[in-house]
C-alpha cells in the first residue's frame, strides 16, 4: 500500500457493537490452522520475487506466480495490461443469490534501498522473533496471502464459496497506478461487486485491528533546476547561477518552517471532513510522547498529540520530499558547481484535491513566485477516496476483525497513505483489512509482519466472506 | 587549483610596460623547444596517475612519480608529511649572492565523475585538436610540467641555473589542504625564497597571459539535518518532521533569492578594495553576453556585466553548494520520508573573512534562526592571500608574460577561486601564472590544455628565472 506504518501507537477509547455474531464452520477453522504452514511458504516464496515497479524488476516473475497460485485454487485467471505492467485477475464462480466480493491487492514492492540498513537481504525472506522480514512482507504480500489461504480453507475444508470471490491484483501501486484507469475502463463489468476489500490495514500495538474507509489521494513528481550546460568550478558560483540555490528557493517557497502548504488555492479546494469522520478519528489516543520517542524524534510536528494528532494524519494534506539530488555526493569535498538539481516530492491529497487540478496549482505558484525556469517533471497521481462509516458493510468487517484479533475493531475513517481506492470506491464500498501492524515499517529496512498476524488476517478475511453471505441471505 | 576556469572571455584594456626587456639565451630557448616531446610525454605519463585526493587514490604512485622527476632533474628531494598526504620537495643548491624562487603546486586532482560526460577516459590522456584532455591537465599538473620543462632546459643547454629552484608540490589542495600549515611550520625556514610562483593561471581567449596575485580563501564543509532514526512512509510527513524539509528552509535561511549572504557579521568583516585592485578589475572586460550563451545560461548573476562582474567575481565571497542529497535518487518515484539530508557547501572568502570566524557566525546564524537541530560537519579552510600589486616582481612576471605568450599580459588582482596561498604569501610574493585558458574546463568533464600553452607556460618560467636572474644582479 502506498500507506504507512511507524504510526503513532493507537490505544482504546470506543468500539463497535458486534450485530452479525454466527460461529465459523469447525471444518473451516480447522482447514485453515492445518493450512498456517503452507500460507507462510507462499508468502516466503512471493516475498523471494524482487518486484520492484519502479526499477521494472521481477514483473514478470510475480505475475507468473499470481497465475500458478490461482489456478491452484481453481479459479478462472486472466492477465490484462493497458501499457503497463499487467494485473493479474482471477474469480470463482458467480453463487446463485449470492454476494460478491472483490479484493484489491497489488504485486509490487516499494525499491529495497537503503540495503545496507537491512538486518537479513529484503528478498531473501527471514523469520526472527517470530516476524517475517522481507520486502512486501507487510505491503502488501501478506494482505494477498491472507485473503488466498482463506479462499484455500474453503477447499481444503470441501466447503463450497459462500459468495463469488474476485481479486484484482496490479503491478504498479507503488508507482502510482498509471495505467490503472484504463484497465479497469476494460474491466467495468468485471470490476461489479457488493462488496471491496482494500490492501494494507494493521493492527495497533495492544493487538485491535485496524479497518480503513479510505485512502488519501496523490501527486508523485520532480521538481528539476538546471544551470549553466555543464558542471563547472564552483568559484564560478559568485557569477553563475546556481541550480541547487534555485531549487532551494523554489522549495522554500512551497512550504515555509510553520509547515503551511503555500500553494495559492490549495486550501479553498479541501472537504471539511464530516462530524462522523471527526468522531471516528477522535478515538484514535495517540501516545505520542513514546511514539515519538521510539520514532527518534523530539515530537510531532507541531507538537501535536492526542486526537489533533490523529485529525492532522487522516485529514490533512501533505507536501513530501522523498528525494533531494544535486552535485557532488561522494566522500570529501568537490568544489563544484553542479549543472542540475532535482527533488522528488509526493503530494498527499484529501478530498477534493484533484491531482491534475493541484499540478496546475503547483506550476502557477512556481511561475508566480519567479520559477518559471524550474521544470516540473513525471507528474502523475489519483485523488482520495473514501468509504461512509456508517455503510452496514463497515460494521460486518469491524466485527469480523474483532472476532479473528479477539479485541475490538478501530474503524480509521481513512489511511493516512495513498491508494487507487477511488477507481474502486466510485463502484462499490471499499474497506482495508491487512496483516500489518505499528512497527511493519513498509517502505523501509526491515520490513515485516508478526507471523501470527497473517493467521488472524486470514480468518478476519474468513469471518468477512461467512458473514457477507449471510448479510446476502438477510439482507 | 581550487580556482576556476569557465570564467567569461576577457578582452584587452590595459597593459603593464616592460621594464627588464633582455633576449634570452638562445642555447636556454633552443633547449627548450628541443624538450618539447619530452614535455608532454612527460606530462601525459603524470596525468595517467588518479591521483584523487577526495577518494585516496593514486596517491603513492604521484608522489613517487615526483620523487623521480626531480631526480631525473638533479635535484635534492624529500618527502614530508605531518598525517596527511606527503609533500614532495626538491631544490637545487643555492647560487652564492644569488635570488632564490619557489614554485608551488599540487599532485592531486578533483574526483573525475560525471565519467559518462567525458569525450575520453580522464586518467587516459588523449590529444584532439591540438588539446590535451585529461583530469588534471589544467589543474594543475601541467603547471607544474611547465616548470619542470624550464628547469630542465637549462641542464640540457648545459647553463647553470641563475637562481636557486624550490619546489613544493602538495597532494591535498583539492581537499582543502588539511596539513599545509603543519608542513608549512616544519619546513619553516626552507620556504623562505625572494618569490613564490603560484599554479594556476590561464590565458584569456585572445591570447593574453593572466598574472594572478592572489587567491581567495575558502571554508568546506556540510549542512546535515537527521530526522526520525530510519527511513519511514511519506505518508508519515504530516505529523513526522522532514530532515529534507528542514535543510531546505535551513539553506534559504543563509542566501535568499537576492543572492544576499543573510549571516549576520559576515558582511561586516569585508576589507575594502583598495583603488589599484579595483582598477586592475577595471581592465577586465568580459563579454557577459557571449559568456552566458556559451555557458548555457541566460545571463550572469543579478544581470552584472563588464567591470561590474569583474569586480564581483574577484571582490564578493560566496556561498556556494556543491551537493544535495538525501532520500530515494533512482529512477521512478520512492514515497519515502528519508531519514537524512545533506548539504555540501563552500564558502569563498575573500580578506578579511577568517574561516574559523565564518564558522562561527554560520553556527550562531543557524542557532539563532531555530536550525540548531542542523549540523555543520567536516568544516575546514583557509583564508584569502593576496600579493599587493605593486610589488616590483609583479611587473617581472608580467613581462616575462608577455615576451612568451607574445601578447601583453594581464594582471588579475586575484584569482576567483581559492588556494592555501596564504601559507606563502606571508613569507614572499606569490604571483599565479599557468598554462591553462578561458575553456579548461577545471573540476570539470573533458579538462584540457591546448598543448601550445605548455610549451608557452615553460617559457614563461623561463623569462621569469631569467629577469630573476638579472634583477638580483641589478636591485
Amino acid at each position: 500500500m502506498m500507506s504507512g506504518t511507524e504510526r503513532p501507537r493507537l490505544t482504546v477509547a470506543r468500539s463497535p457493537r458486534p450485530r452479525y455474531t454466527a460461529p465459523m464452520d469447525r471444518r473451516l477453522q480447522e482447514a485453515a490452522k492445518a493450512n498456517e504452514g503452507w500460507a507462510l511458504g507462499l508468502l516466503k516464496g512471493f516475498c523471494r520475487i524482487p518486484s520492484v515497479s519502479a526499477q521494472r524488476r521481477g514483473i514478470r516473475e510475480a505475475s507468473d506466480f499470481l497465475v500458478m497460485a490461482f489456478r491452484d485454487l481453481g479459479l478462472r485467471v486472466r492477465r490484462v495490461r493497458c501499457g503497463g505492467n499487467p494485473a493479474v485477475i482471477a474469480e470463482s464462480p458467480p453463487v446463485p443469490g449470492g454476494r460478491s466480493i472483490l479484493f484489491y491487492n497489488h504485486y509490487d514492492v516499494q525499491p529495497p534501498d537503503p540495503l545496507d540498513e537491512w538486518s537479513s537481504p529484503p528478498f531473501d525472506p527471514a523469520i526472527r522473533g517470530g516476524r517475517l522480514f522481507a520486502r512486501g512482507a507487510a505491503d502488501d504480500k501478506g494482505d494477498f496471502v491472507a485473503r488466498v489461504a482463506a479462499v484455500h480453507a474453503y477447499r481444503k475444508a470441501g466447503i463450497p464459496l459462500p459468495v463469488q470471490v474476485k481479486f484484482f491484483v496490479e503491478g504498479e501501486e507503488e508507482i502510482g497506478s498509471p495505467t490503472l484507469e484504463s484497465v479497469a475502463r476494460r474491466l467495468s463489468r468485471w470490476l461489479q461487486a457488493d462488496l471491496c476489500i482494500w490492501e494494507s490495514a494493521s493492527r495497533s500495538d495492544d493487538g485491535r485491528p485496524h479497518i480503513e474507509l479510505g485512502c488519501k489521494g496523490i501527486l508523485h513528481g520532480e521538481l528539476v533546476c538546471r544551470g549553466a550546460k555543464t558542471d563547472l568550478h564552483s568559484s564560478r558560483g559568485v557569477i553563475v547561477p546556481s541550480p541547487l540555490w534555485r531549487l532551494v528557493w523554489a522549495l522554500a517557497s512551497i512550504k515555509g518552517r510553520d509547515e503551511r502548504i503555500a500553494i495559492r488555492g490549495f486550501r479553498d479546494r479541501l472537504r471539511p471532513v464530516t462530524a462522523a469522520e471527526r468522531a471516528l478519528a477522535a478515538s484514535f489516543r495517540p501516545d505520542a510522547g513514546g511514539a515519538a520517542k521510539r520514532l527518534g524524534i523530539g515530537r510531532f510536528l507541531l507538537g501535536l498529540s492526542g486526537a489533533r494528532l490523529a485529525e492532522r494524519l487522516f485529514f490533512e494534506p501533505a507536501v513530501n520530499l522523498n528525494g533531494l539530488s544535486g552535485g557532488y555526493q561522494g566522500p570529501g569535498s568537490k568544489t563544484v558547481l553542479p549543472r542540475e538539481a532535482r527533488a522528488k516530492f509526493d503530494i498527499r491529497l484529501v478530498p477534493d484535491l484533484e491531482p491534475a487540478e493541484i499540478a496546475r496549482l503547483l506550476r502557477r505558484h512556481l511561475d508566480r513566485h519567479g520559477f518559471r525556469d524550474v521544470r516540473l517533471e513525471d507528474l502523475h497521481g489519483y485523488p482520495a477516496a473514501r468509504t461512509a462509516p456508517d455503510h452496514p458493510f463497515v460494521r460486518l468487517a469491524a466485527e469480523a476483525g474483532t472476532e479473528a484479533f479477539g479485541r475490538p475493531a478501530l474503524i480509521q475513517p481513512t489511511m493516512a497513505g495513498s491508494g487507487p481506492m477511488h477507481v474502486f470506491a466510485r463502484r462499490m464500498p471499499c474497506i482495508g483489512i491487512g496483516v500489518g501492524f505499528g512497527g511493519s515499517r513498509i517502505h523501509a529496512p526491515d520490513e515485516s509482519i508478526h507471523v501470527a498476524d497473517l493467521h488472524r488476517g486470514t480468518r478476519h478475511v474468513l469471518g468477512v466472506i461467512e458473514r457477507l453471505a449471510r448479510h446476502g441471505r438477510n439482507p
